[in-house]
C-alpha cells in the first residue's frame, strides 16, 4: 500500500516545523508534485550581505528546501537527508523574491537526485544552479 | 607593493559586518593565515532542525565563511564571491560547537580553492567535507 | 573586432587534432552554437567495463568534449581550460551510443560554466547530469 | 561472517580486468588498505591532449580507480558503482607519472565517500583534487 500523498499544506506545514530556517528566511512552498518542486523566498531580514546581494547560504537554503519538498510529494519521505550538493552561484542574485524549482534527475530505490534553477522573480534571470543527492529512509 | 595583512581582529569584524547571517549564527573566526582558515560555529538559535541536528545550510554558511576567511588571510580580497561549492554531508551533526577548517588547494591570480573539514568540536567527529572556488576580484 | 565564428568542421577537427581521446573513444560533434553543444559516443572498443556498462571516465570524457565544443562556438577559445567538473552517474548506461547535450549557465568575461545531459540515443534515458566551469584565456 | 580481504594482487587483476580503460592509460595499483588507495597513472599513449597536458578524463580515471581500489580494500565489494565525483582541476598536469592517493570520509553501509589528491610523482605538486561517492550494493 503506497502511503497517500501528501498535501501542499501538509508539506508546507511540516517545513515549516523541522526547518526552523524556512521561516526564519521567509522561504514558502508554492508547489509540490512527483515532477516538481517550486519554492520562493520573500523579503526579509537575515537573507542579504553588505552590497545588498541575497547571500550564497540562504540561496543554498532555498535550493535544500526545494529539493526536500519534491522529495516530500513523490516519495512522503520526511526522513530523506542530503548526501550532497553542489551549488554553482552564476551571477549576483540582487532582488527579491527568488525562485527555486527543482526536477528530478534519479528517482531510486535508495537515492533521489535533483537539480535545482534559483531565478529573480522579476528579472527571471537565473542566478545559480544546484543538483543535489539525498538518501531515502525507506 | 602587497597590501599590509589584515589581522584576525580585522578580519573577524569585516565578516561581522558584512555577512549578517554569521553573526545570526554565532560563527567566529578563530584563526586566518595564508595556509588556514578556522571558524567556530557556537551555541545559539535557528540553527538545529527538528530532531536535533545542525541544519545543512548552517554547516554551507560555515564552510563558506572558512574559506573566505582564509581568503581576506591570504589575498586581502574582501570583494573574492564564490563561484561553486560542492558540500557532503558524512553524518549527522549532533553536537555544538562545530570546528571548520579550510586549507588552500589553488591560489592563483583569478581563482581560489579550498576544502573545508567540518568537525564536532568535543567528539571531534568529521561531520562534512567541502570543496569551493572563488573569484579573486584583483 | 569579433573573431570570425568557427564552422562545425573547424570545431571538429580542432577537437579531434587537440585530444586524442575523442578520436580513441570515437566521439564525433554533432552541433555545436552560441546556445547548444551536442556531441555523440559512437560504437567502438575501450569505453566499456565488465558488465558492458559504458565506463565513468568515458562519459566524463564525453560531457567534457560537450562543454569545449559549446566553448569553441561561443567563444573560439581552444586555450579555455577546465576548472571543475562535477559528475552524477543516474543509471547504468547500457546502450551505444550516447549524446551528450551542453548548455551555457554562464557565460562571463572570465568563467564559462554549462550543465550536460548525457542521454542514450536509441532509448532517450537520461543516464548522467553533469556541471563543469572552464577558464577563457581572453 | 566478513569475507576475507583481498590482497592487493587480487585487487590489481581485478581492476585490470573490469575496467580496461586502466590498462589502456596505464595505471596501476600501488597499495590498497582500509584507508588509503593508491594508484599510478605511468608513462603511455593516449593520455595527453595537445600542449602537452594530461587530459582531465584520464585524471578522472585515476581518481576513479584509487576509490575503488579503496573500495574493494575496504569492502570486497566488486559491485559498488560511482554515484557522483566533483574533481577540480587545480593546476596543468605536464609530467608523468601521477599518483592519486584516495582517503575515505564515509563509510557508512550503503554509502562510502573518499577523496581523492592527484600530484605528479617527480615534483609532488598537487595537480587535482576529488570527491566521490560510491553506492555499495551489500
Amino acid at each position: 500500500m503506497t502511503p497517500e500523498a501528501w498535501t501542499l499544506e501538509q508539506i508546507h506545514d511540516h517545513i515549516a516545523t523541522s526547518l526552523p530556517l524556512a521561516s526564519l528566511f521567509n522561504i514558502t512552498v508554492l508547489e509540490a508534485s512527483e515532477v516538481r518542486g517550486r519554492v520562493r523566498l520573500g523579503h526579509g531580514e537575515h537573507v542579504t550581505r553588505s552590497g545588498g546581494g541575497i547571500a550564497g547560504p540562504v540561496q543554498f537554503a532555498l535550493a535544500d528546501v526545494a529539493i526536500y519538498a519534491l522529495i516530500l510529494a513523490a516519495r512522503r519521505d520526511p526522513a530523506a537527508v542530503t548526501v550532497d550538493l553542489t551549488i554553482n552561484f552564476l551571477r549576483p542574485a540582487m532582488t527579491l523574491p527568488l525562485l527555486a524549482t527543482a526536477s528530478p534527475l534519479r528517482a531510486g530505490r535508495r537515492l533521489f537526485t535533483a537539480e535545482v534553477r534559483i531565478t529573480e522573480e522579476t528579472t527571471t534571470r537565473l542566478v545559480a544552479h544546484a543538483t543535489g543527492t539525498y538518501a531515502l529512509s525507506a
